[in-house]
């Protein structure tokens, strides 16, 4: 059983962590709110959120899993404005989910979770910890897409860059320590990776939320944040590109 | 003769209301004002337009038909605010519309109208009547859109409804007949419309007006609503898709 | 050497006059300032461009030639409101242009410019000199844009026109000389030339600025206007289509 009501805004930043990787996704439904894994069709990035029953205006379940098609779902919340109360029933035996926003109704066939298993969410030792708001990170990744596929992340004790090395030219993205929410590493660590999947993960965050991120040398890279004003929480991992040496 | 001045958001709205139909058409001319019918190239729709002198600023005309293009009328008053006057002038001898905004003029060549018929309106009896805001029903069709090619119109005498069936999802709109300006049915209508068509002619009612839409069972469908803040009037008429039979 | 900073503005004024007629351009810098002479790719049209060091914030230069791809220069101030500061730098050694903005920095590689030769601005004797707001003529060029190719610019003692003649419709534009900022010509002159040129030329003018032009028959015309509130100055000649005689 799942019955709830929400917030479009609020399963609009859903949908957006969400579809940054793939098209159809199974929650997973208890009495505590909802969330989710996936893991994206080329097996480069991994998305792990969770939404507390606190973020609804009303909320009534046991377990289940729902299998969605997240742009169908994406259409309709288009329809509604970010205030709008979206009231959501699972009808079991139709398979269906059930969206009401004001006078209309989509009945919405739901997918076959069967062959949908849980991705694992790799334990990993990630040195480098730190914590920028995410509008200062726009920029650097704005300017990088013009330059190159690929950005490199670097902690260093007192800075933290992005830098995108092309043909011909080059960008760079720097930020002292002290102009940054906060900044720990033993060493400077440095990776290498796929700017489109990191730029994608980065529009997901909600404008002017901070964002930690976790990274290593060569390592994957752990990308946290808020949303659902603090009662949802999302965790990206993103693998590395391992450089040709330099 | 045809001589006339108006304001360029009362002609935008006529475009809208034509263009959703077809690209050339005959606008006849008497010195009351001037109106408009035409079919699409399809014959699944037509238009009853008219368009009292009131609604002008100023208007001078005897008998005329005026065969326009109506795309190039449309660009052409794109180019006018709202509120900028447009300035109109049949140049018979030169079989052209000589159109003014600000410094600008453009001589328009008119069309060949005699090859173009006046349709006749048929007289049909429909039993159901109802008015309902547009931005209402927008929502709905919207909905819709991403569901099917086909919606249904059902009215019932306490409510009215819009449903529209997709291979796997379906959308529906009601809205009961108290939330409604007026609804009046002896019985339940139900009729299915090509959406597309249906969402034209509801994109052309200008935002805030409420429609008066007459229904039968598997019947066409008659649209009407007010244009220049009530000097104007607009019927449409569409063919109903006859369903399968459930 | 070359070490400037200016606000984004005044070099995204210059990209857009620049980036109507050329990809890439050499900028020639001097103790006072930067200039640039071009011509377009068709040999349609040249721009000579000239901006004092007082537009910048500060300028530090002796002589240089900067060779850009305008399109990547273009890109990166996109990143910029208009009131940041972008700071330049020209790397000698790595031949690069160094851009800062806020805290993104972009290494471009420069353009080599030994086969890019100045152009010589021919001087022409034009009879007719008119002054005219800018937006006073983006009706016309709209409007003239969906019936031909060509533009005609005539200039009478009281009047300035610019007319298009299309297979089936014709637009004019006209303006008295008493609304326009000044018309000096002894005798009515007329040439005609590709609007796509012309059009493009009067978009890269700022907002609310006076353009002037000096025309003759069947002859160039030239356009001048202020950048930079009044620091910078864009001088356009376009060459004329001839007529096949009326």
């Amino acid at each position: 059983m799942f019955q709830a009501k929400a917030r479009a805004d609020i399963l609009k930043e859903v949908v957006n962590v969400v579809s940054t990787l793939v098209d159809e996704a199974k929650f997973s439904v208890t009495t505590d709110g909802l969330s989710l894994k996936a893991v994206d069709p080329a097996h480069i990035a991994m998305v792990d959120l969770s939404l507390s029953k606190d973020a609804f205006e009303e909320f009534k379940a046991d377990e289940a899993e729902i299998g969605l098609d997240i742009d169908k779902l994406s259409q309709f919340l288009k329809l509604a404005r970010g205030d709008d109360i979206v009231d959501m029933k699972h009808d079991e035996d139709k398979r269906r989910l059930n969206i009401v926003v004001g006078d209309v109704t989509r009945r919405m066939s739901l997918i076959d979770t069967t062959g949908m298993s849980d991705p694992k969410v790799p334990n990993l030792e990630l040195p480098a910890k730190l914590s920028v708001k995410v509008d200062d990170l726009v920029q650097g990744i704005r300017a990088s897409e013009t330059v190159s596929d690929h950005i490199a992340l670097i902690a260093s004790p007192d800075s933290f860059e992005m830098t995108c090395e092309g043909d011909m030219d080059q960008v760079n993205w720097k930020k002292a320590k002290k102009d940054m929410e906060s900044l720990e590493t033993p060493s400077s660590v440095r990776s290498l990776f796929p700017l489109e999947y990191f730029s994608n993960m980065l529009k997901a965050v909600p404008t002017g939320n901070p964002v930690t991120m976790y990274l290593g040398n060569d390592y994957p890279v752990r990308v946290e944040f808020k949303i659902a004003g603090g009662k949802g929480e999302v965790r990206y991992l993103l693998a590395p590109r391992i450089e040709s040496g330099d």
